[in-house]
């Protein structure tokens, strides 16, 4: 059999939600500079949804950790050599899984800081979108302040009207009805003088589509495309032999 | 670890090409009755593009058969209870990784003749669009005569200028320009006499948005959306135990 490192591909620790693990590895592949098929990055989309909810286990549901660490190792064994999670409240247990897993675990933040200072944003107030747990937890909070940004969070009563409203429709697969919060969510923290607002739950990005974008008049990062951007930029320096595409 | 039945799962061979691949899981997600993330279908989505040219191979080039069967084997390992290949080409060797497989696998024509009735068309002149290789060697005019319906097939030529042009476009992320030669190829069965057109290559949906399909007078079969379809119908009938989504 002529197949050269058969196993050798991005792993995708998805299903968190399912639709935005999908959405993940299509815009991973549509942001890929590939002329044909085998241009493109091999990847392993593991889309189990029945991780417990991660924002409920936040407040003492069940506990997600073992789920994630399962996925985790599933991928490192199935021949994962990079590994990207494309849910941000997961990246509550990054630490875990990154200690757990022999391949590197990219980490969403970090991807969308860099997605910030690719489109020219390097200090000023951000606003942050995403789950209730991520926001209390202060995830983006902390490595924002880090790199010199400043915050913009909206208060718990807002998150529950413009965030959570948003993402819990599209688990429900009902994206009418998820973009009017989300859409007035950014409008809110714009008002309050961010520069760019970030779409810091992976269904958010989902709930306002590319082509309706525009209409912001401030700049929308997406968890999604950072992250897939991230992974591209990894892979083409270093991730896999460059006979693997062959 | 409470988690029950981690390994059952739907398997997607995917990868013909990434971008259909991934559209498949994100369309499975969509059609899926859900509530909430974890009413969906666990999915497992080996998405390697390596897979060599499969309309090439049917004029000699590399075969593309053992690449096949590494994936059902590796989905049948990783626990996959139904697989679902979202690529209409990799059918013309249906038989052997069917054979090869533990768990069933889907035949997407099948599903496309479902959709077909689903939709309320029983009889009448299908128009075909789909890869040189698959309107070829005749996977789709087989089953759909056995179904009594007749076939209205694009010329050589046509087939060039209006499906392999567009397949081409999505395969290398040029969505834009895939879309006038798929719509001209529409157009064009439907002018003789086609009562419905089949997105017969797992590319043409990408081509042709789901929004823009209002503009046609004829009934787009999509063989993605119909393989999702499948795919939805046997999981809620018999392919995991009902505690497995808990």
């Amino acid at each position: 059999m002529n197949y050269r490192h058969p196993g050798c591909y991005l792993g995708i620790l998805g299903g968190m939600g399912p639709m935005a693990g999908a959405a993940f590895a299509l815009r991973l592949s549509a942001l890929t500079p590939a002329d044909r098929d085998q241009d493109h990055i091999p990847a392993l989309l593991l889309n189990d949804p029945r991780v417990p909810d991660r924002t409920a286990a936040t407040r003492g549901g069940e506990d997600p950790l073992p789920y994630l660490l399962h996925g985790v190792e599933f991928l490192n064994t199935s021949g994962a050599r990079l590994i990207a999670v494309p849910c941000n409240t997961a990246h509550l247990w990054y630490e875990a899984m990154a200690k757990a897993s022999r391949a590197p675990v990219l980490h969403i933040v970090e991807s969308v800081v860099e997605d910030l200072r690719r489109r020219g944003i390097h200090s000023g107030r951000i606003g942050l979108m995403g789950t209730e747990a991520t926001l209390r937890l202060g995830l983006y909070q902390r490595h924002l302040a880090q790199h010199g940004y400043e915050c913009v969070v909206p208060t718990e009563d807002e998150i529950a009207a413009y965030c959570t409203a948003s993402i819990l429709a599209v688990k429900a697969n009902r994206l009418a009805e998820a973009y009017e919060p989300a859409a007035a969510g950014v409008r809110l923290l714009a008002s309050r003088g961010a520069v760019a607002v970030v779409l810091g739950c992976t269904e958010l990005p989902l709930a306002i589509p590319h082509d309706r974008r525009p209409e912001f008049d401030v700049v929308l990062t997406d968890s999604i495309d950072a992250l897939a951007l991230a992974v591209i930029q990894r892979y083409q320096a270093d991730c896999l032999p460059a006979s693997a595409a062959a």
